[in-house]
């Protein structure tokens, strides 16, 4: 099915060899040495433990007991699970006004769901080469949407006009070439799916214009390492690889991805790589382009693959990394050969307050820009975002209270000039073998902190600060019962931009809920996760009481669009840490590209997928 | 002509918020802050100092004085200008066989160059517009070919099928977009220039296939720093800028592009974003699409550019780089946006002599990927090109051949396992500001080098391993003078890689030169440039005596054709360092895509540049 195999193109080398030199050839076609084959299959991930009208796992929620103190379920999350979390209820009463008796519970089930468009010549093409595929609702409707606040709305009140009329499980490379070609032949949409994580409306199908049967591709039960080279440090795996299962693997020999993210729970390597998610990427491992070496697309066109050039550094004609970030929309990512790194066995967080988002960004420039400390992570939040980190605090309310007054006090002392409001919170993440070089460098970066009037804040600040964000999305959902609806929204801005943003987009959100009658006015948070030479990222975490809404969805709506489009007016990138443009983003999306290119675009998936079997419509 | 101005988009956005608002918007487009303007006109810089028929500037030659001696004239270049080089004759009679009595000179001109082909009404056309255009045969043939061997000895003893009809050198974006339209309107090719020192043979005109007028398009006028951001570490240039003059200016404001290469001297920067020329790399700035943050690239199609996104990290949606590499087969860039880096006082070279090929790529992979020190470069030849580094030698015989004796004893003394032809020596570039710390550095690099045998080579050998690659091609032409033909080609491999693909491609370019009759058998020498976590970027420096042989261009082709077939089949990439693919590769190239990826680029290229007006017909 692929028009251009290795093998083929390889006898085609050796002919045109022994043509320019008259000779027998050795037709040694040598693999690279020593390199191990694990060949380990993970654990099977399937959407069984997980929610199926809310983020992550049935066993892990948030709740109020009987005094009204919030705590969490399960036992999944260090830190976090089945802990009490007093002050989250009142800051909540406080900043979105909720309150424990006035719920909105989530249907118990969604009523109503079409049943499955099956086309039958293309289930009797793939049927009998025993590949995996379910018609049942359950199944259907987890691979129908992903977890964007709109698409658990629609779970918990709602309905989806279209969801997969199949899902699929394959379990080779060859069984996707067979399903691909089959969707051709017998014209049915396919969708890729890899873990549902993304927050961008990827996996919503296409709903009147789309006639066909859809099918979803799910990658899971590709999950098998096929090589670790420890000397050229590279793993080739299966796209459908949940990353943290092979990140455990890869520890085991010392390794790592380099990776983090609030995703990394859920998500495979595949859909990392076409959703370009660099949400998952440290300062280690640079965007995630540097961590893909090599790669295999199935399209209706045939497999893309690099030939012979399995693992050399690639530097040569044009960069077909076009192919990362296209989000399912051209085919589907089958296998990958990902950069490893040494995984260091210490690691360090150094959080420091500022008295103000101005000099906490000076700070983080100097850190960028200076090259001083080598870091793995760097990351701010605004006062607003400190107080989410703090309603996370699980220490018992006397010790906190009294730890939270001294705290109060001597900060109060060193930052003289500090304005309500103004603090914010940097936490730069250190990773070593050698506890003793770490604390020289957390030194280092003390003295930097203190040429911006900053102060160590030293408690567990840094660490609580990198895992809330992981958190968020299970009190987003708890929120949801209580009429306190939330989102988020990322970009990215030169350093010299980041606070023209910033002040803008809080501006505009503020705007636009007090013109849709919201009070009181919406919490909004500023986070800065990733910081690069030329600039940094930003996350707006916002959010308000809905209760008194017709229809929070279309609030929700108005509120993304106008902050997408001061984003873009505000010379910044309308994504960054979340999962890619999907449906969400692709107007704002497709105004930052200038005409060429969306020919440039369009000319390319007419070329792998001229009868746009995937039909996702994300991007354009 | 573009068809998607950001001002009409921004409109179009303003519109939108309008729509979504019911509000008067400010229409604040702020600009990035306190950005610098120094809109400096860099000295312009033509072919009229370079030599017709070699490379480089017509001051700087070898020669041999009438002792016999070789000696270098000029002033240009400290180390090596006007100095005395007494051990490379010697070496040369030895490896090359060259004899000063057997001299094969050049051609004093081409006698006979086709008169250009004109389209009057295209000329008619860009006439008005005071856009400079020469019809003169010196600028026609100096714009049709750039460095290889083969180009110049076609230019010593030979003729091209074809020059360039006419020579445009346009001096702001919009003469560019007026050419272009205009070549579109009056069907006229264009090849666009940057300074003609690729070794690709990209610049070579098509023959007979192409009936129409070729235009050269010089962008060497269009040479403004636009804008310089020293709080976002960027610099906005024109195209033709060439990168040493950029160097320059930014070194007086404390910046560096960071990088370094034998073409920097006379590249320009959308050449070498062109042709993606990772050889200008070093560790510091990482792969050139690092450095490159935003561009403008004019196509048939209407202009290239990021509406909005000027400057701000990117991350979403798919990664357009696949126009860098593209080597002009589609537009012509004439604005780029480049990270800058803070220029570092001092510079350090470690070398270090290790008894092996083997044990020296042991050390570098250590090096690449240990991180325990950060370097901007790391090099290593073989005993080969050592021998190369030493015939660069310019102390006089007498301190040299003591100074030798010693090193010699010393070395022998420490490596008791060194066999004849085996050594290497490796020399690594650290770069700061406290030289203190940099000699603590180099003391760590001297311990990871004992760990492989190493011994640290306290001489100028560091300093003169990098430079020497850099003079090279003034050596190369010099031969041609005595019958020697020289070549390089280069590649990429996996670390266990390494050691297989330089024996096989060594191999098969003795064999090969040795089924011609070449007697001796030819000189090889091995450098790696660059290293990565991954692999190491491979030189191969070959040459022979060409005196028996009738058409020794023919010869060198099959040898190089041979050499890449072989570089492929040892997992290899076919190349790295030396400027992209060009026509020389475009067949090894070729057989490293598969067929989708193919009828992408060939679905690009109609999309932007459908009549073919971009007809270099380089890469494909």
């Amino acid at each position: 099915m692929s028009g251009h195999d290795p093998l083929t193109a390889s006898r085609r080398l050796d002919i045109l060899l022994k043509h320019l030199n008259n000779e027998e050839d050795t037709n040694n076609n040598s693999k690279e040495w020593r390199t191990l084959s694990p060949s380990q299959c993970l654990t099977v991930c399937t959407n069984r433990d997980r929610k199926w009208n809310g983020y992550g796992y049935k066993d892990t929620f948030f709740k109020f007991d009987e005094r009204g103190t919030a705590f969490s379920t399960g036992n999944r999350y260090p830190n976090f699970s089945s802990k009490e979390f007093h002050e989250l209820r009142p800051w909540l009463e406080q900043t979105l006004r909720i309150n424990l008796k006035t719920v909105c519970p989530a249907q118990p089930s969604i009523i109503e769901l079409a049943s499955p468009n099956v086309n039958h010549e293309f289930y009797d093409a793939i049927k009998p080469q025993g590949i995996m595929i379910s018609f049942a609702e359950q199944d259907r409707l987890s691979h129908g949407h992903g977890i964007s606040t709109a698409e658990i709305y629609k779970l918990r009140h709602g309905n989806f006009a279209r969801i997969p009329d199949a899902v699929i499980w394959p379990e080779t490379h060859e069984q996707v070439v067979a399903v691909v070609q089959a969707a051709l032949k017998f014209n049915v949409g396919c969708i890729p799916y890899g873990s549902g994580s993304n927050d961008v409306d990827a996996l919503e199908c296409p709903e009147e214009i789309e006639k066909r049967m859809i099918i979803s591709l799910d990658l899971r039960q590709m999950n098998r390492i096929l090589s670790l080279s420890k000397e050229n440090m590279y793993v080739i795996v299966e796209a459908g690889t949940v990353a943290q299962d092979l990140e455990k693997e890869l520890r085991k020999w010392g390794f790592t991805l380099g990776w983090d993210a609030e995703m990394l729970e859920f998500c495979t390597v595949g859909g990392i790589a076409s959703l370009r998610s660099d949400d998952i990427k440290r300062n280690m491992s640079g965007d995630l382009e540097h961590s893909v070496i090599n790669f295999k697309m199935v399209t209706p066109a045939g497999t893309i693959q690099r030939n012979y050039i399995n693992t050399s550094p690639i530097s040569s004609g044009p960069n077909f990394q076009i192919l990362f970030g296209t989000e399912g929309t051209l085919g589907v990512i089958t296998e990958l050969t990902l950069k490893i790194h040494f995984f260091a066995s210490q690691h360090l967080y150094v959080p420091i307050y500022f008295p103000s988002f101005h000099n906490g960004l000076l700070f983080l420039r100097e850190i960028a820009q200076k090259k001083i400390i080598k870091f793995s992570g760097a990351r701010l939040v605004d006062e607003p975002g400190l107080q989410l980190v703090h309603a996370f605090n699980t220490t018992t309310p006397t010790v906190r209270s009294i730890f939270s007054e001294v705290i109060k006090k001597y900060y109060l002392k060193k930052m003289k000039k500090l304005e309500a409001g103004k603090m914010c919170l940097a936490a730069i993440l250190i990773d070593g073998d050698d506890i003793v070089k770490l604390k020289v460098c957390e030194k280092k970066i003390g003295e930097i902190g203190k040429k911006y009037g900053g102060v160590i804040a030293g408690s567990d600040l840094g660490e609580r600060m990198y895992f809330v964000s992981k958190r968020l999305p299970y009190l987003r959902d708890f929120l949801l019962d209580y009429y306190a609806i939330s989102d988020r929204l990322d970009a990215t801005a030169s350093w010299t931009n980041v606070e023209v943003l910033v002040e803008r987009v809080k501006e505009t959100i503020t705007n636009t809920c007090k013109a849709q009658n919201i009070r009181p006015r919406p919490y909004i948070g500023v986070r800065i996760d990733h910081i690069y030479d030329i600039g940094a990222s930003i996350t707006f975490t916002y959010g308000f009481n809905c209760r008194n809404l017709g229809d929070p969805l279309s609030v929700l709506k108005l509120i993304e669009q106008v902050a997408l489009i001061e984003i873009l007016r505000s010379n910044g990138s309308v994504t960054h840490n979340t999962s890619g443009i999907g449906k969400r983003k692709k107007e704002t999306f497709r105004e930052s590209l200038s005409e060429p290119v969306v020919k440039v675009l369009k000319s390319i998936k007419k070329t792998l997928d001229p009868t746009n079997i995937f039909c996702n419509q994300n991007l354009m």
